[in-house]
């Protein structure tokens, strides 16, 4: 009767986290955190360059002219590490939001000092290229640009391609923050022109969290000295201790790090970022229609909607409470995730992580029991979260 | 023959680390890291809540006036985050540094534009009393007085009694770098007066490294808002958004916080910071014993040698190499730590970590093997390490 899935499941009372990260990751990851490693080590040194290397190589750069940097600490502080040291101190910023993550990108330069400008899409829609183009025109002392790479507030997958291009066509220098896209979506050197990624361990990959990671040009790199604002968070330096004594500058997560290497080596084994990404796909296409099929509506449109994370709109049927929804998803063993949304009640669901479409179709089966448990027999959202979704998507 | 350990071994080829942190863990902290927790879940904050209450118990602070906040990246994050939040901006700060941590605090300061004036007393004596009033006494203008309590560069265990006394009573606030004291050398808010102090998950409660924490007055928190210069490392804003949603602010390092909380209970079985703090004096004195007999010299007269770390001196004979010596040591099943002194060739044993006396003996045994190995037969230093000690030490 039951789906069956090609991966393990959680261990007995342990719930499937259908969250963007911390996500559900494999036993044989866990595993790798169970002993303890010497910072100061050759065999943990040769752990940190092989996870450089394998990420290095997921982006299609070669260590001639590419780096990997990684960061203690949070996906966010490795975004602001990347601002801080790559943004020289009389740079400007354009930031491109639609969502929680562009806003955080904008609120830290506002932080560090640095002048910026905020094209803001609100929720539902991606900075297009045209738009881009125009207020880059329109202002000459922009040096660069920031852009959300899948906006994991909303899960709308923004289009890298068409902004990067405009970007490299106006000299300007494109900063992604690929948090919660690199590694399942292609973002190769060869193919997109930019000068620094950011993402993080507890995402795509399949790791637990704990720090992220930079792949920045090197000459970018070497012109950051002095920029930053914080030593914790000064890039430049990370990077020239670690190229001078294949350390981390201050004590890093060891077992974070055994946990991640042990990801990509799971990443590599499963067919790389193609592999990755299908999977997600396929957990998003079983999910989505399962969720449709009860009246659920998702918050974007087909077009933008990504393998990562989906909006939906909370039903309209007074019967429906989130955190009771919530509470009947985990008993059926799913850890879902609140919307972060402005305007209307919304949740969402996670498609990355160690699991695959069986598990998928076993939530969405979940969610019809809570909403039977609950007594709401119709999903379809209030008309007003769909009026506004067509005012502002026209 | 062997000395037997109350505790279990590291498991098979897994060598112990006699180092500060990252340390030997018990199995059963590690054990707690094999599942995977949804950072918004409920469960997962109220791991947070009970790792705040136990920390805030362990400085012996109650809530009314004292709050924990935890900091994700390594100890100095943690360190950054407390001097760049709780030092107004037009504030002025004393370092008293006596080592590469204390230098550390300052060139922070130095990152945020913070003013400051450092006491450097090099590496082998303690800032005391008299020198830090005196400073006090000459500049009005200092508002916060920035001290290291056991110096893990040297393995110097700071006079911070004396230091708090005369601070506090010139008015001014105390911030305590406690990374590598607190759990094991008592610390309490009744006993010394401070503002705050810092440390971390992978010192002596015996957790593994991925964040830090600060213990500070509510008071110093509720001034902080608009003093940092980072978002990530806002110390005000992680309290305050902790404070209203129970939740750290950005993405947590759940497996090592599960870790840290594990290791906690396991601390408070233990018998909480005096029975640590006994224990890893008996590592530290059998430890020592065993170094001499064969000739070793400790940096440190015996009344500033701290039970966290050791420093010795570089045997003299040209036989020694030191990575020669750490590599045989590896071997035999132990990691040691390199010095990080300025002036003469050091290395560091550690005393903390989930280890007992009968380890430490065998950890002494492995040395003596070692040494015969390379051919050294006597681990006396150079005459001019104990002349520079005995000059600096007048
Ligand atoms: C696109 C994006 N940027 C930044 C972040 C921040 O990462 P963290 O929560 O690890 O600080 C996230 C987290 O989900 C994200 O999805
Ligand atoms: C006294 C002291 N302060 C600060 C630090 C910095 O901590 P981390 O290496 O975790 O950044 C350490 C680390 O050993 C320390 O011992």
């Amino acid at each position: 009767m039951m789906d069956q899935s090609d991966f393990p499941a959680p261990r007995m009372g342990e719930p499937y986290l259908l969250t963007p990260g911390p996500l559900t990751t494999a036993a044989e990851v866990k595993e790798a955190m169970q002993r303890d490693w010497g910072s100061w080590d050759g065999d943990f040194r040769a752990m940190t360059a092989e996870m450089n290397r394998r990420l290095l190589a997921m982006a299609g750069a070669t260590r001639d002219a590419w780096t990997c940097v990684p960061m203690q600490g949070s996906g966010s502080f490795a975004v602001e590490a990347m601002l801080g040291s790559l943004v020289p101190r009389d740079g400007k910023v354009l930031v491109l939001a639609n969502g929680a993550y562009g806003q955080r990108a904008a609120q830290t330069l506002r932080y560090l000092g640095r002048a910026h400008q905020v094209i803001n899409k609100g929720d539902y829609l991606p900075p297009r290229g045209p738009e881009v183009a125009a207020a880059l025109d329109a202002d000459p002392a922009i040096t660069h640009v920031v852009a959300i790479h899948c906006e994991t507030s909303s899960g709308i997958l923004n289009p890298i391609e068409e902004i990067a291009e405009v970007v490299a066509a106006r000299g300007r220098k494109l900063l992604i923050d690929s948090m919660s896209a690199f590694g399942a979506i292609p973002l190769e050197v060869g193919a997109i022109e930019f000068e620094a990624l950011v993402s993080s361990a507890n995402k795509c990959i399949e790791g637990v969290p704990g720090f992220g990671f930079v792949i920045a040009r090197k000459a970018a790199l070497e012109a950051a000295a002095g920029n930053s604002h914080s030593l914790a968070l000064d890039l430049h330096a990370q990077w020239a201790h670690m190229e001078k004594t294949g350390q981390w500058r201050y004590t890093p997560p060891t077992h974070v790090v055994a946990a991640f290497l042990k990801a990509l080596e799971m990443h590599a084994a499963e067919g790389g970022v193609a592999a990755r990404g299908a999977r997600y796909f396929d957990n998003r296409d079983v999910m989505v229609a399962g969720m449709r099929a009860q009246g659920f509506e998702t918050l974007l449109a087909d077009r933008w909607l990504s393998p990562i994370i989906v909006t939906f709109f909370n039903p309209a049927d007074p019967a429906f409470e989130f955190d009771r929804f919530y509470e009947l998803m985990k008993a059926e063993g799913f850890i879902i995730y609140p919307g972060k949304l402005t305007v209307v009640d919304s949740f969402r669901i996670g498609c990355i992580g160690r699991m695959d479409a069986a598990v998928m179709r076993r939530a969405v089966a979940a969610v019809a029991r809570a909403l039977k448990v609950m007594g709401v027999t119709d999903a379809a959202p209030p008309p007003k979260a769909l009026e506004e979704r067509a005012r502002l998507a026209a």
